[in-house]
């Protein structure tokens, strides 16, 4: 440790590098007793439990030692971080946020349009979405990389659960006010789980769950498409594949239109080339990024020329031209419609956060740049509020997009602001153009957008790592495709729970064993050279133990010591004396869990009795490593007294190397 | 080891003592790898979550290895224990089975009159319910502590539930004809959560919040029996605390009877020294357990002498005499008042198995004998099943009762047959004799029984131990008693559930050091001696990394890195290098947690290349000791191979001990 300074050296706690080395030929100092924390006051330990919930990643850090008027800078930058970057923005980073805006334009417009009919609105609907969201989000947002917009899976939901309330064709004008009420109270949700600090709520919803539930919404969205795909008139409402393959084949005689089909047909197998061309070689991400927009371009002048909108090519055909119009005094602020409003809002608020967060965290982690998720969520729900108000529907970060954002090198959110000023010229002055673009076209675009969301390959992944999580991401895929995206979510919650609870409900144990020549004690079946140690039985406990478990574990350890006996009787060992529980793992235990304890202890002093009345020392309870909070419970219930501190040691070793001289031998 | 067949020496896995004693000369064999568990098929692994889950106990180990016939006589006498035990019975046993039977009889006659007011029924209802259940647990049943019949708990919250369905002075047939459905479906319900094995969802009710339930429940009865006690004639039909006293103050001064108050008071008091005394000298326990018979006797006999039910005295009157009629076809089995049963029945069902699984655990482990919890559950639920035909509500095994049964020196279940049989005869004898029965005195019965069931001790305690549950514990309690019986309920189940998600979402991480002189790392702040080894931070995460926590996790490590690395800097000491996971308490990882470790790791991988990128081996990932089940999932995603096989290690130590010499010291 030559160079550092020497009279630091007491202060840190730091060890010296020798005596490290030199351990090595040290023994376990067998001084070393188990710790116990110094006893905690209440509101300290209260503080700091509401910390770890809720400021997790200790939000104010930037504020401590500043004065007031810096503080009050701070806080505006909080709020608006561009105001943070905006200062070091250089004409080197807008080369790259321009590129990557100009390509996500390209990509979203007519994504957009598509995404709009996906939620039964008319298509300068996802427009409009395109314009005022990523303007706010760029100002408050703290990611880099996503790109803000209407997306598929989102654009579903709130179209099914919208048009389950109100007629989208009977009444359009209510079925857009519950949307834009919907949009409000989906902004509002994300701004308060963010702003009260529950982001965490959305971790609820696993990987697992979202992998299934996307790759299920996918096929539906894909389905749905069918429609525009095949021109068919006639279609049903509902999204299951069920009812969906029952209206495709039950209009297959009359209902088809051929000239749409060969349209949707070549310009699909175009889009899914150009894909193919983009994953093979990185450098021409571009290729599929603007090959939608090629298409549109390409069929509408198609239609223009062959006149084929009038042999029944469904074509989109008028596009309001214009911005934004206000829709703030549209929103349902009383009566029933408020309630749904606000239930469906809160449904698609939760999930636009979970992609959002997705994302956010994807690229953040990519960059390596921290994001605060909670800040994130006020942002993103800022975003929708305002967005509400200038009649645009939930947007959230998109997948696709944001990876090609990201691929063409964008800087900061200015890329986002790129595309939100390509589409308002769009809607400025060239709705017209799209007047010829055929509904196949779109159907094409969406399909092939979509596929990218069947991520069959993480699927796999899941299967290999866990059959557990396989199962709640199969359930959420089989609930969205056979019955709906809110049955699908339902069940990806439920399991994902159950899951939780099973492992804190049946924690796992295992037999230890001394690998020979250390004094490593380790899970014999996870170290087939762990050898038993005679006469002691050493048991791990791999949880907390809580009231949901803690009779499972007494009983599971008694059961351990009744089977082991059993074998080491039959090979003629030495009964078992010495029941040592290693608690390394137990990281909490409540009044149940000490109970439990308490009744472990009595079960062997009686066992004793009974058995081997004429010895007093058989089957005695050792522990060892008891963390600080368990070691702080054990005091205060007086249970490290009843079983003794001397039966606490602070590792298995020291626990079998004072028990291993007491075992006796039996005839 | 001499005296041990050396043949065995290699079959069995024991080590030899000599070689553990000698291991202390021996260092950590660096040789070890961290053991890899030999891939377990699917079938398997689910055969074995299925076992643990259900048949932890493993329920059929008696049947194995057993021919056909004998197969069948112990499935018999699995499902009836009293073949079992009945053969090895004896005079000596049943002189003390009569014994507690004659003291639990003489206790249960006043208790059933009383609770069966509770649950709004005439005062038979109660004798049959101890006529019937307890001979059907006698054969089925393998408690041999557990004294059965109506309870106070119970009793309440049966007679809330139905009193809120339909009006009991009113209707009372009606009133009683859903009771014995209720009855039947809780038998039912206890049946199938033991048939299914299901036994251990019980389990999710806390300590804690039992106990503040059941404290709850014990004020929330007293307070009811304000009206024998003051001879009220309008009262309340609402449980809650200030409903009651509004009742009592109300009726102040026109409505109570001072003859009453007299002969209750009077009674409470020698109720209440006779449980003094009882407590004093645990051999003088019949003291309290033969004082309400006494209590009843003379006050009887007192108010017959001085026709005190002249002067507004409510007395018993009238008790039918004769046994239990059938009440089979009384059953609603179509219908509205079915689905009401069924709801009622469940609920009542639940809270008579906690109470009886509390009972019959707390005695088994006592005695020191095993109960099956599921098999307890069938012989519950088909006692009520049976009882529900024979005119008996539900029952259960009663708190005080057990206590005395067990200590007047109870053998078998022969003691419950006892007192079914002093209850038999008393139906059909003695009825008349409770004509006189001042309903004051059974009053001051229930109070004196229900005062035990408030634990201050165990809450005081609670609040010691554990905060969290002390908050379940209090919910519970004042739900109790200032809503009613079943928000005390849910809200005791609320927060129980809520303190597993939060351990759950939000697990302690904490930071290890080095023992001087050891290569034992242990918590920096459970142990001060603990200290930090240079250039390396070494994290211990304890708890299983699940979707629900990955990315605290993740992000708290990176946390302790920034805020550890700012410590060190400032005192000169070398940068943080190397990043060692101990991953001893983590038991599980699912597919997000995965994904979090990689996140984690290529965060390091690029705050590397940031900051020291002259360094290529700067932030080195390295995990310590993961388990059987980790290292499993780590190797099927791949991840081991990401961050290199070499950087797993057995020990702490072990990983200290080969980064420590990388260690770069900087200017």
């Amino acid at each position: 440790m030559a160079g550092l300074p020497k009279k630091e050296e007491a202060d840190t706690k730091e060890i010296d590098m020798s005596s490290i080395s030199s351990s090595k030929r040290h023994n376990q100092n067998p001084d070393y007793k188990v710790g116990v924390p110094s006893k905690q006051n209440l509101f300290k330990e209260f503080t700091y439990t509401v910390k770890e919930t809720f400021f997790a990643d200790d939000p104010l850090r930037h504020f401590k030692d500043q004065t007031k008027s810096r503080k009050l800078i701070l806080g505006v930058q909080t709020v608006f971080p561009i105001l943070q970057w905006g200062r070091g923005y250089n004409l080197n980073k807008f080369q790259g946020d321009l590129i990557s805006g100009l390509t996500i334009a390209s990509l979203c417009i007519p994504q957009d349009i598509g995404y709009s009919k996906l939620a039964n609105l008319d298509p300068q609907y996802g427009l409009y979405s395109s314009l005022v969201p990523p303007l706010i989000y760029a100002c408050m947002g703290s990611s880099r990389d996503i790109a803000i917009g209407p997306v598929a899976v989102v654009s579903l939901l709130l179209g099914t659960l919208i048009q389950n309330e109100i007629d989208p064709t009977e009444n359009p004008v209510e079925y857009r006010r519950l949307t834009f009420t919907a949009t409000f109270f989906a902004g509002i949700t994300q701004m308060t789980l963010g702003f009260f600090r529950l982001g965490f709520l959305i971790d609820f919803l696993s990987h697992a769950a979202i992998v299934g539930f996307m790759g299920g919404a996918a096929i539906t969205i894909a389905l749905q498409q069918l429609k525009g795909f095949l021109g068919i008139n006639k279609f049903t409402k509902k999204s299951d594949i069920i009812s969906v393959l029952c209206s495709v084949f039950g209009s297959m005689h009359h209902g088809w239109n051929w000239q749409t089909l060969l349209i949707g047909a070549v310009f699909l197998a175009f889009l899914l080339f150009a894909k193919f061309i983009g994953k093979k070689n990185k450098k021409l991400f571009w290729v599929p990024a603007i090959a939608p927009l090629v298409s549109v371009i390409l069929s509408t002048f198609f239609v223009f020329v062959t006149h084929a909108d009038k042999k029944g090519v469904a074509i989109v055909n008028h596009i309001d031209k214009g911005l934004n119009p206000s829709s703030a005094h549209q929103l349902y602020l009383t009566g029933d419609n408020l309630l749904r409003g606000f239930k469906i809002g809160a449904v698609a608020g939760m999930i636009a956060l979970t992609e959002a967060t997705a994302i956010g965290r994807t690229f953040a982690a990519m960059k390596d740049y921290q994001l605060d998720g909670n800040k994130e969520m006020v942002a993103l729900g800022a975003m929708n509020v305002v967005g509400s108000m200038t009649s645009c529907y939930v947007a959230t970060g998109s997948f696709s997009r944001s990876a090609v954002n990201y691929m063409a090198g964008c800087q900061t959110a200015v890329s986002n602001i790129v595309m939100s000023f390509i589409v308002f010229l769009t809607l400025l002055f060239m709705t017209p153009l799209f007047k010829y673009t055929p509904n196949a076209i779109l159907a094409s675009i969406i399909i092939s957008a979509v596929i990218n969301l069947i991520d069959y390959e993480a699927a796999i992944l899941i299967w290999k790592i866990d059959k557990f999580d396989f199962v709640a991401c199969i359930g959420a895929f089989f609930g969205v495709i056979f019955g709906s995206v809110e049955i699908g979510l339902l069940i990806a919650v439920v399991i994902s729970f159950a899951k939780i609870l099973l492992q804190v409900t049946r924690p796992r144990t295992a037999l230890l064993g001394n690998l020979p020549g250390t004094m490593i004690y380790r899970n014999i079946q996870q170290y087939p050279e762990a050898k038993n140690v005679p006469g002691i039985l050493i048991v791990r406990v791999d949880s907390a133990i809580y009231f949901s478990n803690s009779n499972y574990i007494k009983e599971r350890i008694l059961r351990w010591l009744v089977d082991e006996e059993e074998k080491r009787i039959k090979l003629y060992r030495p009964r078992i004396q010495f029941l040592i529980v290693e608690m390394s793992p137990v990281t909490d235990i409540d009044t149940s869990g000490i109970h439990a304890l308490e009744e472990l202890h009595k079960s062997l002093q009686k066992r004793n009795v009974q058995v081997h009345w004429f010895l007093q020392d058989l089957k005695t309870l050792a522990l060892a490593n008891p963390g600080p909070v368990v070691i702080e419970k054990l005091h205060a219930s007086q249970f490290s007294t009843t079983i003794g501190e001397e039966n606490m040691y602070l590792t298995v070793a020291h626990a079998v190397h004072s028990c291993l001289p007491r075992v006796v031998e039996e005839a």
